[in-house]
């Protein structure tokens, strides 16, 4: 069983527009950011807009809709980096490492050698959130 | 760029029944069996029936159809394995992590405390697989 969703995570506020974010992506169904803690040059997260814990809970068609929306930016975030590769992590649950409690795919762009970092806790430095930012929103126009 | 599909990979020839797999669900998507070199207790495997290198190439449509396959397999596993939580992967390219040259998403259930094991290349045991891909099933069908 999971628990009931919470409204008053961090990206349900972002939703809300309580709290700020880089935001590359926007429509009807979901929102896209960039990781403010990326794993990896250019990390962005995806999220849906209805209220959804994790993937255990979301109605499929909401899912479904999702997903093309995380594909998008994936595609766009593999080029925007000139990235050689991809890795998408979506995490349910403390023990499935999630941190959040909304319904959030990692989209990580991959370079040839280059390992995930860890998760430090360690905030990116604005300028490279914004420059990154810019393009994936570059590449998601030309798309 | 993708490289092109090249039907002469593993995922390929299970689907046209050369290889055979520890099945858990079949429809006319998608196709979901056991990982036999598993990173925790349960963990599965989602892949279209399409040809798609990963979730590059796939069509939009395709992969919504697939994602709520996935999501399926990942309640029945994470109720079949009496899971604490549960993380999904999916990489592309080799830079991604991808080993096999067609999409697929891993489902790992996950245990509280307990750590991904590494990719070691050991085969688990045929009888803890049968196991396991009969729980998943039952799981399934009672889902």
């Amino acid at each position: 069983m999971s628990a009931a969703y919470d409204d008053t995570n961090i990206f349900a506020k972002i939703l809300r527009g309580e709290l700020p974010c880089y935001k590359i992506f926007e429509d009807e169904a979901a929102l896209a950011f960039m990781d403010i803690m990326p794993r990896t040059n250019g990390h962005c997260l995806v999220i849906p807009k209805v209220p959804a814990r994790n993937v255990l809970d979301l109605p499929p068609a909401d899912l479904a809709k999702l997903i093309t929306r995380v594909q998008k930016v994936a595609q766009a975030a593999k080029t925007a980096m000139q990235a050689d590769g991809l890795t998408l992590h979506q995490y349910n649950e403390p023990a499935g490492g999630q941190v959040i409690f909304h319904l959030h795919f990692h989209v990580m762009p991959r370079f040839a050698g280059v390992e995930l970092r860890p998760h430090t806790g360690q905030m990116e430095k604005p300028e490279v959130l914004e420059e990154n930012r810019a393009k994936n929103v570059a590449a998601l126009i030309s798309s």
